[in-house]
């Protein structure tokens, strides 16, 4: 029998409207998108050449030129259109539906009458469709194209763009279906879920099947990706001098056999999310099974507190478990957006907390890192761990950059990020017949029904700072129902009253980790109105990381509900490695409504370990130890204040 | 006025007869020159192709085929050359040295008319010759030429080779002085050594002057390295992307400005040594300020206790002071025989006993490290916290290898230990006109000369594990001189007693740090005989990184005299992280006869930090802390049984 699927409310249908989330997404509709455009027009002195909009122009025949940027410039403009699509939800503006109109326009002078659509094949190596697809990033192109289209479909009913991604899957499906290209397989994994997304809006099968087939091809022998340099007309894409790695791509064994997240950590929460809808859409057991070893690996060996993924600097992958290195961790801000898009499918799937903690996680701290409280800014790689002075050019920490930057040449995580923060709905609420689901404590607004009957459920909050939360649901005909609020995993005890029609009932008190029950029935007439007041108890807490991260060892991290907080230089003075904290002091919260427009701030008690000779490298006198204290602030926050130390994790006695 | 410099005695009147270290000269004679000849010529099975061998016959018209290998692949030659010359003055072999011999011949062979002999440019790019000297390491490779044919001319008194690099360096001189090359450098430093050595046997004053003239070039403007890729007749050596960093060869600034160590660290300290003698030889305190300068950066500020340098393990470079990682380090074996080198000649200089504390310590530590106690495997790179499970291929750490390797691709490291350990009696004596000058006390006998009187000295030792020393002085005639005991910086006391002819005098009580002066008067007749009987507190002791060093702040390592101790899984069990040492506790020391053919070892007392849920990777729950002991090891001596983790840096309460 078919898993009951909970569903994401559309994003028509709900409105943020949140004290701490409101900033950002303000940023995604005021900062990101305009200027996310004018970069892709190449209109922004300073910053790194898009190109993007150029190729499609000239893919179109509009304009002369050659390409330029990496294979995969056209999900610049797939993501940023994806992004827009779920702002124009919230934010009715003309001008952007008639940018985001006429960018389909040229994407759609851009296409070959086949279908086929991608200007770095179309304009620089046109013999080389599906030549190189271990490299040549068609399919993950592709992928993103259509879960641009689909979204524009869904907020805007325009189905322009639709159609002429359904034409490019039919061409995919006509291709990848083929006797040549039977046993291949995405390089990079996206394609899945922008076929499993078109599938659900057009009902067309084959995508659904397109999706599956990949899943299922990848990682058998043949090993297409690890053999298809051999055929003769195969193109080079990156001239790498290293050999194809099948572990990087998740191709080094069957999917279902796989058993640790290994290789690129995108590709691989990426080909997760993907397996997760499958496993829904055909019943798969199995393939579920797999998804929740891997969550399970992931979540239990190999994820930073922060929700950051992928431990290597070099080839942004996973390594082994318990291998978390602080300082030269890539952790990539669109690795933590696929984690959250992965976690969100196995809750909806399964209506487990522990999937929503994880997510919530993602996007409390590596997610919301990823840019500036201005908007203007970057973080692609997310140490817990910065020193700036040693983060020098043609070393190992190369890839790690001490401030936010503007663009990146490969930039895949700003609009990624964009996308993310638009579409935030789809994170904070799932709903089923008769059930709404609160997965986040976000406030929102939101339209829907329960047993057929029109509800308004209204949700005010206090997080992430503070553990307070009224959830309001309104009706005016009689239904049943029920509510099923997260109890967060970070929350020890959680007090829940209710009152319905000004009686109060106190509902007891949860412990976290769970969905609380709380019945919604009406039988009456006239307005029904029911409140349910939510107390959690969640101060800040001393975590210790298990004993076999070596990195970890002797340190403690501190976090207050879903955010990971971090020291920073500009409060503490430099050389934050020479504090310890006495974790029997406790932790003082203090709200700061001056700081970086307001923010809980912790403060530990300690102790500064201080060299006595500073001239000497090593010697036999111990450190002095003077009395410290050290401020906290969220680390999602940090590298707002200008460059310096940054440290997550602490020393303690 | 000239500065006395100190000189080593010649290798031909100094036998080592030293426990410790007879093991290592040994391996040299009996199994790593032999092996290495055999690598050298393709013929041991399963280890990397050489072909440096062959490269030569084909330069010399003997052989068909094409150059295989690096461009500084005659420098393996070199550098085995050099080893087996030192080797010949103890170990009086006549297949060595016809070996030698035709080894030489064949070099003569691949000599063009002109002097010119690089096998690189003969075979494979005959019209680019100096025409890449930031990547091409004709200069280099030259340079450890030279220092073969002095060392053989030195050892054996034969100047076939040594005219053959004479012919050479006259080559270079015509070249370097032209107008066409007036300004400049070898992209690797070491021809500059070279040079100078030629000049102190040949009296050919146009070799040192040309050392100068690169020292003195280096960094002014133009920048000839920075800038020769514009020349018209440019060749490409190795194809690599990134562009060229003045700062990674020392010439982003004029030589005698630098004031920090910078770049690849093996080009630095080969600079540095060149710069010690270029400041002997010219009188020239400017640049030996420079020097001092450079190894006050190193030592205070950039260097492992281990004696290590080069901390970036992308570029083998010096990154910034304090940045001194334990796990991802570079630490290159041939860097730590540099800074020997460098610290060698700044001793002999200055006389301070500062510059042999830190070659002692390269030598005892890193530079042992470098090779198994079987002789048979070699480190290049040296990290001091190994973790065997993520060092993966294509990750950040894959310059790191858990287990010594047989031979490498770039093989500069192996015969550079061998030519090392062959040459240790350039080490471990000084002397000068009436001055017998003790650096190191190893086991051994030697023949000198003071106030021109023939003088036997012969040295006993316990260390590097027990501390104590026997100096016996015997003459025949009437003479006045001194020993100058060098009382290491690790020796808390040193008690000293005389026994001249069987009266025993109390000499007192030295602090570590200095020479010891002991008066030698001989004015009677016959057989003359002084024995200095030293004994060093040196129990093993606790020591403490600068609170700068962010990598080792709350941790410990454990030194001995000159020897550095590690942790090993194979006696602690994994997770090594979890120990935390008691440091009012002591360390228990212990000499294992049975260990590693006889090692002392310590044992410290302490706790592990264990998780109790090791299922949980985040949780408030602190860590169990159990009872536990660490026994730790020589770091020389580590991965010499089996693989596993291994650390120096040990966490303390």
């Amino acid at each position: 029998m078919k898993r009951d699927r909970l569903n994401s409310i559309s994003l028509n249908h709900i409105r943020i409207n949140d004290s701490f989330w409101n900033r950002y997404t303000s940023l995604v509709s005021d900062k990101i998108l305009p200027y996310q455009w004018e970069i892709l027009n190449d209109r922004v002195e300073g910053a790194e050449k898009s190109h993007c909009i150029r190729n499609f122009e000239i893919a179109a025949g509009r304009a002369a030129g050659e390409f330029h940027g990496f294979v995969f410039q056209d999900t610049d403009l797939a993501k940023w259109i994806e992004a827009a699509a779920y702002t124009l939800s919230f934010f009715h503006n003309n001008t952007l539906q008639d940018t985001v109109d006429a960018a389909i326009e040229l994407i759609a002078a851009a296409q070959s009458p086949d279908g086929y659509i991608n200007t770095y094949f179309t304009v620089k190596e046109p013999k080389g469709r599906f030549k190189n697809l271990s490299e040549g990033h068609e399919l993950y192109t592709a992928g993103h194209m259509m879960e641009a289209a689909v979204a524009y479909y869904e907020v805007t009913g325009k189905d322009r763009f639709l159609k002429i991604m359904c034409k490019m899957a039919d061409l995919l499906c006509d291709v990848f279906n083929s006797e040549e290209y039977e046993n291949a397989v995405p390089g990079h994994q996206e394609v899945e879920i922008g076929l499993i997304k078109l599938y659900r809006v057009t009902g067309e099968r084959k995508y659904l099947d397109l999706a599956k087939a990949f899943i299922d091809r990848r990682g058998t022998k043949p090993n297409y990706l690890a053999t298809e340099k051999l055929k003769p007309d195969w193109i080079d894409v990156f001239h790498n001098p290293d050999p194809f790695i099948p572990e990087y791509a998740q191709c080094d064994e069957p999917v279902r056999m796989q058993k640790t997240a290994r290789g690129h950590a995108v590709r691989a929460v990426y080909m997760y999310s993907a397996m997760a809808d499958l496993a829904y859409e055909y019943d798969d057991e199995e393939l579920l099974t797999v998804c929740k070893t891997l969550y399970d690996d992931i979540t239990c060996k190999q994820m930073y507190i922060t929700g950051g993924i992928g431990q290597s600097g070099l080839y942004e992958r996973f390594t082994v478990d318990y291998d978390l290195p602080n300082d030269r961790n890539y952790s990539e801000t669109c690795a933590s957006i696929g984690l959250a898009l992965f976690c969100r499918r196995m809750a909806q799937i399964t209506h487990e907390e522990k999937y929503l903690s994880t997510m919530e996680t993602a996007l409390y701290n590596t997610v919301l890192a990823g840019v500036s409280l201005d908007g203007e800014s970057f973080f692609y790689v997310n140490p817990l761990e910065v020193w700036p002075d040693n983060l020098i050019p043609y070393t190992s920490l190369a890839h790690i950059k001490p401030v936010r930057q503007k663009w990146f040449p490969c930039a895949c995580c700003p609009p990624n990020i964009a996308r993310t923060l638009a579409s935030l709905g789809e994170y904070v609420l799932f709903t089923d017949d008769d059930s709404l689901w609160i997965n986040m404590y976000v406030g929102c607004q939101c339209e829907t029904k329960l047993g057929g009957v029109p509800v308004t459920l209204t949700v005010e909050s206090g997080l992430p700072f503070a553990g307070k939360a009224l959830v309001k649901v309104h009706a005016t005909e009689p239904f049943e129902g029920r509510l099923m609020l997260r109890i967060p995993e970070y929350t020890s005890d959680c007090r829940i009253r209710c009152d319905c029609g000004g009686e109060i009932r106190e509902c007891g008190v949860a412990k976290g980790g769970v969905y609380q029950e709380i019945p919604l029935t009406y039988k009456g007439d006239g307005e029904y109105d029911m409140s349910v007041m939510l107390d959690f108890e969640m101060p800040a807490r001393f975590i210790y990381a298990n004993s076999r991260v070596q990195a970890d060892a002797g340190k403690v991290a501190v976090v207050k509900g879903p955010v990971v907080y971090a020291a920073e230089e500009i409060d503490n003075g430099r050389d934050l490695s020479e504090f310890i904290v006495d974790t029997g002091m406790g932790i003082q919260e203090e709200y700061d409504t001056d700081l970086m427009g307001g923010c809980m701030t912790l403060t530990l008690s300690g102790y500064r370990q201080v060299s006595t000779d500073k001239s000497v490298l090593y010697g036999t006198r111990p450190p002095e130890t003077v009395s410290a204290k050290l401020k906290l602030i969220p680390y999602a926050y940090w590298n707002n204040r200008g460059i310096g130390e940054m440290r997550v994790w602490i020393r303690h006695m």
